[in-house]
């Protein structure tokens, strides 16, 4: 199966199964519950969930079922869209088109930008939690959690966001810049495949290699991303292209040009297939992914 | 022993353990790490966790062993600090003084102090999620995230604080007054009295006559925090006093007047003191808990 195929296929599973495990609308907060469904459901690759959807198949035996952990697939989506509504806020990196369409705080103002945020990021918490969803084990939903909330943290993502900010606009050296990818990016899509492999029951030699996918996957995506803030337009990006610079960020094309950097992304997507060296033919979406995120960049 | 004694005992306690259980300052995320460390020890009754410790006292057995269950006490003051970090800044209620300290945002600037809020709201699911960390089982881990992500989210807090917001100079009725109240304040004071008796293994039955003490507890708070922006001075309240009629906000005062809000206030302590009648002695921190809140509005 080509990949993009593969990627269209689970990108409108999971979409359909965030109609499930979304609250729905109505009731006493439906300005609030609008917001975040408009931020969730306005499109999106789905990268995260996926990502944790594969890796349990790649791990799990002919007992998984995989609508066990849609609710943790979900919750990664919550998650990843809580963190662009408060990205894009005009306190961070003010931005008004995400996705080609109006950010949150445009439609909603930023009170309730800020509340969808923290609504998402809990109700993912709440997803993970529920004993109701699924049949994961209390210890796989507990260790899925704490995995998540390390990866969303701040020694991860907000950690990554906060040092972001407040490096723009200053001379920061190459390591600070692979701490903020690290953190801001890295983790959370390194966690997406581990959670996977969490619920899939992974050995812990498959986990290790996961782990190693998952981090290589997390730098070529991050370079790639700032390929892209360079090399593309902001129609195709459907956001901001050039931001990066006009904020004075610092960016892997900024440190080592074009030319190098696209080198260092492919370095990354190898990395991240010899990483799958032990799995069998069930990896190969795994594989396949990683080569498809370099190409978004040509 | 006086409450007031009580109080004060179990609020340098758990400031002690916040020392334990909160992110070490330093390292890459440092100016992050720091934002969330002010607000979290910028003072505070610490409420929240001492409800948790101290029904889990009342309900526990003689196995109990109050560190296992600091974590999670720990963790309801984490979100609590994040939800006045985020409800004090300029796209919410735009407050300057909190504990009679700069707000968050004044010190660390807008986007820092979304972020520390960010940074608290995970932690905390990090802290009851990690299992090298005291000795619940999994279950009872597993519930009390569940419990307090409903609290803290969407039909709780982060919806109520929503509905708060949205019905500024709005001319509410008192049911939306009530929603706002039940949910922006008492569903997380319910929810820590709640976590204590999930760590304590209470029966089905202390944990109905818990949860009727800890709503009834929540109402009394909010009505007795409505009475004191109207009667307090600023110097007194650490926070600006007067600033709900303001910013048109609906209270107990503004439906009811002093009087009869006062009167409404009292019917919720004693409703709060009557639901604790199965129990023993061992329940009056909590009866005079209940009492002690009506009084700060004298």
């Amino acid at each position: 199966m080509e990949i993009k195929q593969y990627l269209n296929e689970q990108k409108t599973f999971i979409e359909e199964q965030m109609g499930h495990y979304m609250l729905e609308e109505g009731g006493p907060f439906a300005r609030h519950i609008d917001a975040m469904r408009y931020s969730l459901f306005a499109g999106g690759k789905r990268i995260r969930p996926i990502l944790c959807l594969t890796a349990a198949k790649v791990v799990g035996d002919n007992d998984l079922d995989i609508r066990d952990i849609v609710p943790v697939a979900c919750a990664l989506e919550c998650i990843h869209t809580y963190s662009l509504i408060h990205d894009d806020l005009p306190a961070m990196d003010n931005d008004e088109l995400r996705r080609g369409k109006p950010t949150n705080h445009v439609l909603y103002g930023e009170a309730q930008a800020i509340l969808a945020g923290d609504g998402l990021l809990t109700w993912a918490f709440e997803l993970i939690s529920d004993r109701a969803l699924g049949n994961l084990t209390a210890e796989q939903r507990l260790d899925i959690c704490n995995i998540i909330a390390k990866a969303a943290g701040s020694s991860g993502m907000v950690g990554g966001q906060s040092l972001d900010i407040l490096s723009e606009n200053q001379d920061i050296d190459f390591d600070t810049l692979a701490t903020i990818h690290r953190s801001k990016t890295g983790a959370l899509i390194t966690c997406s495949v581990l959670t996977g492999a969490i619920a899939g029951n992974a050995t812990a030699k498959q986990f290790a290699a996961l782990k190693e996918y998952g981090e290589a996957l997390g730098l070529a995506f991050q370079i790639v991303d700032d390929l892209l803030n360079v090399t593309a337009t902001t129609e195709k990006l459907g956001k901001a292209a050039g931001s990066d610079a006009a904020r004075g960020k610092a960016t892997y094309p900024a440190f080592f040009g074009v030319k190098e950097t696209r080198n260092r992304a492919i370095a990354a997507v190898e990395k991240a297939i010899r990483s799958l060296a032990i799995f069998d033919k069930k990896a190969v979406p795994l594989r396949e992914l990683a080569t498809y995120i370099y190409t978004r960049s040509n």
